[in-house]
C-alpha cells in the first residue's frame, strides 16, 4: 500500500480543538485480521509460563507503561484535557493494577485449582480422579473507553485482567486519545519482549471507522469481548457477540445513573455539606464518569437547594473529551432545559475548545416521572435533582433501571435497611454516606450492576474481573505425566491447589 | 375457564405408545405469568434464611422427593421406559445433589463474602470500607431435559442449583414425562410448606406448545435461564435472552459428540476390550446420553473393527424416549446409510414402542470430512468410527467444534500432552482411558464446554453450577447495623468471611 492510499486520523486537543500528535494509520479490515490471526498464533504462550514467569511479565508491563510516564502524561493530557494531576494518578492506577494481577497471579490462585481424587466409596457411583483448572480462552478484544485514557482504556483494567488470565489480546484504541495509545502498545511489546514472549500477544488496531467494532467481534478467532462505553454501542457488541456461528461472552460496562438518596435526618443533619458533596461528584472530571451521580432524590428542603445553586454559582470545569461529546452534552440539555416545571441552575460557561456550562436542573418526583428524558443518563458536568417524599423512596428505587451503584445519604444509627435492599437489587455496589465516584480497585470492590449498567454479572474492576476471562477445564483419570503443572500432585509450580475438599 | 376450554395432553409410554397417566393441562400464557408472577412476589424470601435454614430447605426437598421415590420410579420408567435402576439411580442422584448444595449452602461459601476494611494508606488512594457478597437473581426460568426425568429435569442439577442460589424458579416440564414432573412439584412445595416457606417459590408449568418456551424467556422478572436440550432451541433461547429489552443469561448445554480418540499403542494392547468398551458407552441408555460418544478416531486395525462388528451383533437397545426422537433417529441412520464408503453395521432392531436399531458407521477421515453429517450428532443408539493415521490427531482435534468432552485412549507412560492440550482448547473434560458417559458430581468436575457445546463457560453438574445464578453485590461504607447478616464483623450467620486477603 502506498501512503496515497493509507487512510489516516489525528488526535484533536480538546482544550482548543486544534490537531494533536502525528498522523495515525487507519486499519482496513485485513490488518484487523493480520492483528488478530497473529494473536491467534501465539495465544497459547502463557499457558505454558510458570506463575512466577506470568506474574514476572505483568511486573514488566508495570515497569514499563511507568518508564514511559513523562511521555503519557503529556499526550493524555492533550487529547483529553484531563488535569495532569489526574492523568498521572491514571497511570498510577494502571501500573498498579498488574501489580494486583501479579500477586494474584503468583499464587495460582484464579487458577482455582480442583483436585478431587478416586473415591470407590462415593455416592451415588464410585468417583474417578477428576481434576479441574481455569485455562485462558485464547485471543480477548478490548473496547477501550475515551474517559480514562489509561485505567480504562488499552492497558485498562479489561487488557490487565484478559493478559493476566492468560489470553492473547487484541484492544481497539479510543480515537480520541491515539498517540496515548500508541505509546502504550510500545510499552507492552517491549515487556513481552524483554519476557521473551511474542510481541504479538498484544496489538491495538486504530481508527474512527465503525466497522472495525464489526470486524474484530465478528473474527472467528475472537473469544471474548470487554467493552467500556455506551450502552448503544454495548447493545451492538452483545448482539454481534450472541448471534455469531459462536457465540462469544461479551463483557461490557455500560450506561449509568448512580441514584442518591437523601433521608430526612441526614438533611436535617447537613443539607449544605451534601449539596457540595453532590456537586463536587456530578462535576468530578468534567462529570465524565461513569458513577457520576445522575439522579438525587431528596425531599424538599430549601436549605439544601440553596446551597445547591451556591455552589454550582461561578464553577466550571475543563473542556469535555471530545467535540461528539461536547456537542451531545449540549444538545441534552438544551432539550431539558424546554421542559416545565424544572429549575434549572447553570455555573460558569468555558470559553475554549470543547468547553460546556455545568448544569444542574431540580424539579419533583411527578414532573420527572412523566418527563423519562430527565431519567437517561446525561454524559457530562449535570445532574438531575428531583425532590419527593422519603415515604416514595421505596418504589422510585424498585422502578430504576439497572445501575452501578446506588447511595443512601442517611444519619448515624438510622434504619436504612428497606432502602438499602432495595438498592442491592438495582446495583452493583450500594454505598452509604459516600459519593459513588472513585472506585477502589480493591477485592471487595464489585464495579457491574445489572443491565444496561453491565451485560453480565461480573465486575470490570478489582481482582475478580480475571475470571471474566477464563473457562474451566477438568481433567478426568490422567496419569501425573500427561496432567498440566497445576494438576499434577508433585505441583511443581507450587500453586494453591484444594485436594478432596 | 371450563374443562371445555381447557387444552390438555397426556404423556405416552415408549415400551408400546400407548398413554400413560391422567390428562395434564396445557398452561396459557396468562398462567406462565401467573407462576412467574407468584414467583417474583416471593423471590426475596430465601435471602432472609440463615444459611442453616437454607440448607434445611434443600434437605427437606430431598426428603420430600425420597418419600415419593415408588411413586416416582413407577411413573418416570413408563414416560421414558428407562430401566428400574437406572430411575432408581437418578432419584438417588436428584437428592445427592440437593445434600451436596446443602453441604455448601451451610457454610456460606457459595456467597464469597470478601471484606475490605478501610485502609487509609491503600494505594493509589485511601480505601473506604467495601464488602462484597453473592446475592441470588430473583426468578429463574428452568428448562427440563427429556433424557433425565429427574436428574437433569425439573428438580435436577439446574433447578437444585438456582433453589440454592436463593432464587424463586418457574421450571418448564418437559412433555414426554409431565407425571414424574408433577410429583416432583408436589414433593417440592410440601418441602418449602414444611419449612414456613411460600409453595409459589418454585412451580412448573406445562405444554406442549412450543410458545411456551418465549413466553417464559420473554417474561421481564426472568433473570436467567437453565436449560438442557438440543442447539436448536438452545440457540433459539440464547436469541430470546440476548434480544430482550433487559437481556438476561442463558445458562444452556446442548449438543456434544464426545470425541474418542484411541492411539496406536493402545489398540495394539487391547483393542477388543476397547470396542467393547465403546459399543457399551454408545449403547448406554439407548444412546440417550449428551456424554454418548458419537465419534471414535482410531488408527486402521482389523481386530478393533471385527471387535466392534461382534459387540453390536444381536445388541439391542430399550425403546427411545419419544415417537420424535424414535423418528428423527430412524431417517438420520437412513441418511447416513447412502453415503458411499461407509460400512454400517447395525444391531437388533426392537419391536416394540419406540423402538429401533442401533447402527454403527465405519468410515475413513477422507470420506468424513467430506460429508459433514457423519460429524454431527445423532442423537441414539450410533456411533461414527473414523479411521484415520494417529499423525492426523492433532490436527483433526484442532478442528472439532467445541464438546463437552474429548477422550484419550493410550498406553501406560504414553506421552499424549498435544493431544490433550489440543483438546483441552475444545473441551470441558479431557478423559484419559475411561469413556464419556457417567458424569460424577463432585466439586472438581467440568459439564460443559466451547459451544456448541454450552452457551456459557460455566458447569451444569457439580456444586460449581450454583454460581450461574448469583451476582456479586459490594457494599460500601456501611455501619455494622444496616449490613446484611453475611457482611457483618460479628458474622451471626458463621459463614465463610475473607477479611482482608
Amino acid at each position: 500500500m502506498t501512503s496515497a492510499q493509507m487512510k489516516t486520523f489525528t488526535a484533536v486537543k480538546p482544550a482548543d480543538g486544534s490537531n494533536y500528535g502525528v498522523p495515525i494509520k487507519e486499519f482496513n479490515q485485513s490488518e484487523v485480521n493480520d492483528a488478530i490471526d497473529a494473536a491467534a498464533r501465539v495465544s497459547d504462550e502463557l499457558r505454558q509460563v510458570s506463575p512466577a514467569d506470568h506474574a514476572a511479565l505483568l511486573r514488566a508491563i508495570a515497569a514499563s507503561i511507568e518508564s514511559h510516564r513523562a511521555s503519557l502524561v503529556e499526550s493524555a493530557c492533550a487529547e483529553t484535557a484531563l488535569p495532569e494531576a489526574r492523568i498521572s494518578g491514571e497511570i498510577t492506577r494502571t501500573t498498579m493494577q498488574f501489580e494486583l494481577f501479579a500477586r494474584l497471579v503468583e499464587t495460582g490462585k484464579h487458577l482455582d485449582v480442583v483436585i478431587d481424587k478416586a473415591d470407590s466409596n462415593y455416592s451415588p457411583a464410585p468417583r474417578p480422579d477428576i481434576r479441574k483448572m481455569n485455562a485462558p480462552l485464547g485471543v480477548v478484544a478490548i473496547f477501550a473507553a475515551s474517559n480514562f485514557p489509561l485505567a480504562f482504556s488499552v492497558a485498562g483494567g479489561d487488557a490487565a485482567s484478559a493478559i493476566a488470565a492468560g489470553n492473547a489480546v487484541v484492544a481497539k484504541a479510543h480515537p480520541s486519545h491515539p498517540n496515548t495509545c500508541a505509546t502504550i502498545q510500545l510499552a507492552i511489546k517491549d515487556a513481552l519482549k524483554k519476557c521473551n514472549l511474542s510481541p504479538d500477544l498484544y496489538s491495538i488496531v486504530q481508527g474512527v471507522d465503525p466497522q472495525i467494532t464489526h470486524w474484530l467481534a465478528l473474527h472467528p478467532s475472537i473469544q471474548a469481548i470487554g467493552f467500556t462505553g455506551s450502552e448503544t454501542v454495548g447493545r451492538i457488541l452483545v448482539n454481534l457477540g450472541a448471534g455469531r456461528e459462536v457465540p462469544i461472552p461479551v463483557f461490557a460496562e455500560m450506561g449509568s445513573l448512580n441514584p442518591i438518596f437523601i433521608t430526612q435526618e441526614a438533611l436535617s443533619e447537613r443539607a449544605e455539606a451534601l449539596a457540595t458533596g453532590i456537586i463536587d461528584s456530578a462535576l468530578l472530571g468534567s462529570g465524565q464518569f461513569c458513577t457520576k451521580p445522575g439522579l438525587v432524590f431528596v425531599p424538599e428542603n430549601e436549605v439544601f437547594i440553596t446551597a445547591i445553586r451556591q455552589a454550582l454559582s461561578g464553577k466550571s470545569v475543563a473542556p469535555l473529551l471530545s467535540k461528539t461529546i461536547a456537542d451531545r452534552y449540549s444538545s441534552s440539555i438544551a432539550e431539558l432545559s424546554k421542559l416545565g416545571s424544572v429549575e434549572i441552575i447553570a455555573g460558569a460557561s468555558g470559553d475554549n475548545g470543547f468547553s460546556v456550562t455545568p448544569t444542574v436542573f431540580i424539579t419533583d418526583w411527578k414532573t420527572a416521572e412523566k418527563n423519562p428524558h430527565l431519567l437517561e443518563e446525561h454524559f457530562g458536568p449535570t445532574t438531575v435533582i428531583i425532590t419527593t417524599d422519603e415515604s416514595e423512596f421505596l418504589s422510585i428505587a424498585d422502578q430504576i433501571q439497572g445501575q452501578l451503584t446506588g447511595s443512601i445519604h442517611c444519619a448515624t444509627n438510622e434504619d436504612v435497611t428497606p432502602l438499602s435492599s432495595a438498592l442491592s437489587h438495582r446495583v452493583g455496589r450500594v454505598i452509604m454516606n459516600a459519593y459513588p465516584t472513585g472506585v477502589a480497585v480493591t477485592s471487595a470492590m464489585q464495579h457491574g450492576g445489572p443491565w444496561p449498567s453491565s451485560s453480565s454479572h461480573t465486575t470490570s474492576v478489582g481482582v475478580d474481573a480475571i475470571y471474566r476471562f477464563l473457562r474451566p477445564v477438568a481433567y478426568q483419570g490422567f496419569d501425573q505425566m500427561n496432567l498440566p503443572s497445576p494438576l499434577q500432585d508433585s505441583n511443581p509450580w507450587k500453586v494453591i491447589q484444594e485436594v478432596n475438599g
